[in-house]
C-alpha cells in the first residue's frame, strides 16, 4: 500500500449556516420537527428566512465541519463538495482553504446558488435545521479526483448527502475507489429522519463490509435498527462494523471494536451555546486522534474535546484552538 | 412641528463584516494600523482575504449597528444605505428589517458588489477593519425619501460615509432636509484617521451649528481638535455642541450640555471577546434612552449596558435581550 497523501478525504455537502435565535413556539408555528435537519425547497426557505430574527453566516457542512476539524488538529485533509460561483460559494472555499484542507472541486456555473442551511437555535442550545441544498445536490461523479481519495487513509461520507441523487452516486464511486486502494471508509449516518428515507441504502452498505468506521448518535442508531432499546442497537450494529463510535450528548460517548467497548465522559462546558456541529466535531477528534495513531480510547477524548469547544458558541467550525486544547490533556 | 413617524432614521455604509481571528504579527505583517479602520480597493482586499484565517459573516455598518441596536431596544428607526443585488445584499437587508427597522434603499444593478469589512480581531479582543466600501460608495442624493427624514426626530449620520464622494452630497441633502423640518442631527467622527482625511469638514458642519448631537471616543476628540490634551479637547467642542457624548473605553464615558457634565462608568464584562461595534452599540443605547424621553445620565447608563453586550460575542449586532437588560437595570 503506498503512503498516504492525507489523512482524510471527505465527500460532503458544501453549504453555508446561517445561525439565528429562535423561540420554540416559532418552530412549533413553522410546522418544524425540533433537532431535526429537513429539506426545504428554494420557496419554503425564502419564506422561513423572511420570518426568521437576523442571522449570523458560518461555512458549515457536515462533513465538511469534520475537515475543519481534523485540519485544525494538525490533521491533513481534503474535501470535495459542490458549490456555485456566487459569494456564498467563496466564503465556504475561503473557510475550508484557510484551514490548510485542499479543496479544488470547480463551482457550479449557471446552476442553483451555493447551499445554504438555515439554522434556528432555541434557548436550550437545540439547533433545528433548514437546508436549501442548492448547488451541493449537483456534485457530479466526475467532480471526483480517484488519485486524491486512493491516496488517503480515511475516506470520509455524511449520510445526508446520500438524499440528492447525483452525490449519492459520486459517493458510490468514491467508496469503489477507497476500497479497491485499501484505505478505510467512515461515515456517519447524520440524521434519524435521514436513515428513514435510506435505512435499506444503509444497512446494505454496512451488510456488503464498506463500512470500516460508523458514526451515529443514539437517536440514529435506534432509527437504523428500527428500536427503542439502545444496548440492542449497538450490539446489532457493532456486531457489523469493526469500529462503531455512538455519541451520546451528555453522557458522553462509546466506542466498539472487536469485542471491545469504550467509553468516554462529556467535556464540561461553561455555557452551552449552540449545540450545531456537535457530532460533527466529535467525529473530528475521534478521526484526528486515529490519524495521529492514537487508541481508541484517547480518539475519544479528542472528540469530546472539540464537541465541547463547538457547543460554547454559535457556528460549528472550532473558534478556540483545538490543538492545545488536546495537548493540555493528552500532552 | 408634526409628529414623528420615526425616532431615528440613519445614513451609512450598508456592510455585511468579515470576522476572523489574527495574530498581532498578522496584522503588522500586512502593514496595518492595528485598531483602525482603513479603506482597502477591491485587489488589496482580495490579496488580504486569501491570507486571513476562516471568517464569520454578520451584517455590520458603524450606523446600521447603532439603528440595530435602537430597533432593538424598541425604538422606530429607519436606515438608509447601499447595497447591491448579491447575496451578501440580501444578508444586510435581510438582518435589519428582521429587526423590524424600515429599510428600502433600492439595491445597485450593474455596479460593484455590496461592501465587505474584513476585521481582525486580536488575542485583546482589539479590532483592526479593513474596508472595501463596494455598493456603498454608491449612494445617491436621489435615494433620500425626504419625508421619511423628515418624519424622524434624530437624523444619525456616521462620519464613514463621509469618505466617498456620492454618499457624502446625500448627507448633506439630508441634513438639509432634518433641519428645514426642525428635526435633530446626531454624528459619529466614527475614526481618528477618518477626521484625518475630513477635519475641515467636520469642523465646518459642527461650526456651522448643523450638528445637535456628537459621538466621539477619546482618540477621536483629540483628533478632532488636534492636541493631545482630553481635556482641552473636550471643552472645546462642547463648546460648540449642544450635545456631546465622548465613550472612554474601560473608563466609561461622559456627556456635556448645557455646562453640565455627566458620567458613567464601563459595565462590567465577564470577558472581552470583540471590540467591534463597542461605539456604535453605545450610540445606540443613548439614542434609545432619548428617544424614549430618559435624561443623559440614564442614557449614557444604557449606552454603557448596549456596548458592554456587543464585546462580550464576535460581531457587532446584539445577541442578547437589550431590552430586558436595560430593564433589570433602569425598570
Amino acid at each position: 500500500m503506498p503512503d498516504t497523501k492525507l489523512d482524510i478525504i471527505a465527500i460532503g455537502n458544501a453549504l453555508v449556516d446561517v445561525i439565528a435565535q429562535s423561540t420554540d413556539e416559532f418552530i412549533a408555528a413553522e410546522g418544524i420537527a425540533k433537532g431535526s435537519m429537513r429539506l426545504v425547497d428554494p420557496e419554503t426557505a425564502e419564506g422561513l428566512y423572511a420570518h426568521m430574527g437576523p442571522g449570523l453566516e458560518a461555512s458549515g457542512g457536515s462533513a465538511a465541519n469534520t475537515v475543519a476539524g481534523v485540519a485544525a488538529l494538525g490533521g491533513r485533509c481534503g474535501f470535495i463538495g459542490q458549490v456555485a460561483r456566487d459569494q456564498l460559494g467563496e466564503v465556504f472555499a475561503h473557510d475550508i482553504r484557510s484551514l490548510g484542507v485542499a479543496f479544488a472541486t470547480p463551482p457550479l456555473v449557471d446552476g442553483p446558488p451555493t447551499g445554504r442551511c438555515l439554522i434556528l437555535v432555541t434557548p436550550d442550545a437545540q439547533r433545528t435545521m433548514n437546508t436549501s441544498l442548492g448547488a451541493s445536490q449537483h456534485l457530479p461523479a466526475a467532480a471526483l479526483d480517484h488519485d486524491l481519495i486512493a491516496s488517503a487513509a480515511i475516506l470520509y461520507l455524511e449520510g445526508y448527502l446520500w438524499d440528492p441523487e447525483e452525490p449519492r452516486a459520486a459517493m458510490r464511486a468514491a467508496i469503489d475507489v477507497a476500497r479497491k486502494a485499501g484505505r478505510k471508509v467512515a461515515f456517519t449516518l447524520s440524521d434519524a429522519f435521514c436513515i428513514d428515507r435510506h435505512r435499506a441504502d444503509f444497512l446494505a452498505l454496512i451488510g456488503e463490509g464498506l463500512i470500516d468506521i460508523l458514526f451515529a448518535n443514539e437517536a440514529e442508531i435506534l432509527s437504523l435498527n428500527e428500536t427503542g432499546d439502545f444496548e440492542a442497537a449497538v450490539a446489532a450494529t457493532a456486531a457489523r462494523v469493526p469500529l462503531l463510535v455512538v455519541t451520546r450528548s451528555e453522557k458522553g460517548a462509546i466506542a466498539l471494536t472487536g469485542g471491545e467497548r469504550f467509553a468516554v465522559a462529556a467535556e464540561p462546558v461553561a455555557e452551552i451555546v449552540d449545540t450545531t456541529g456537535a457530532g460533527d466535531l466529535f467525529a473530528a477528534g475521534f478521526l484526528a486522534g486515529q490519524a495521529q495513531g492514537r487508541g481508541v480510547g484517547d480518539s475519544l477524548t479528542m472528540g469530546a474535546i472539540a464537541a465541547a469547544e463547538i457547543i460554547s458558541h454559535y457556528g460549528a467550525r472550532p473558534e478556540a484552538d483545538l490543538k492545545a486544547l488536546v495537548a493540555k490533556r493528552l500532552g
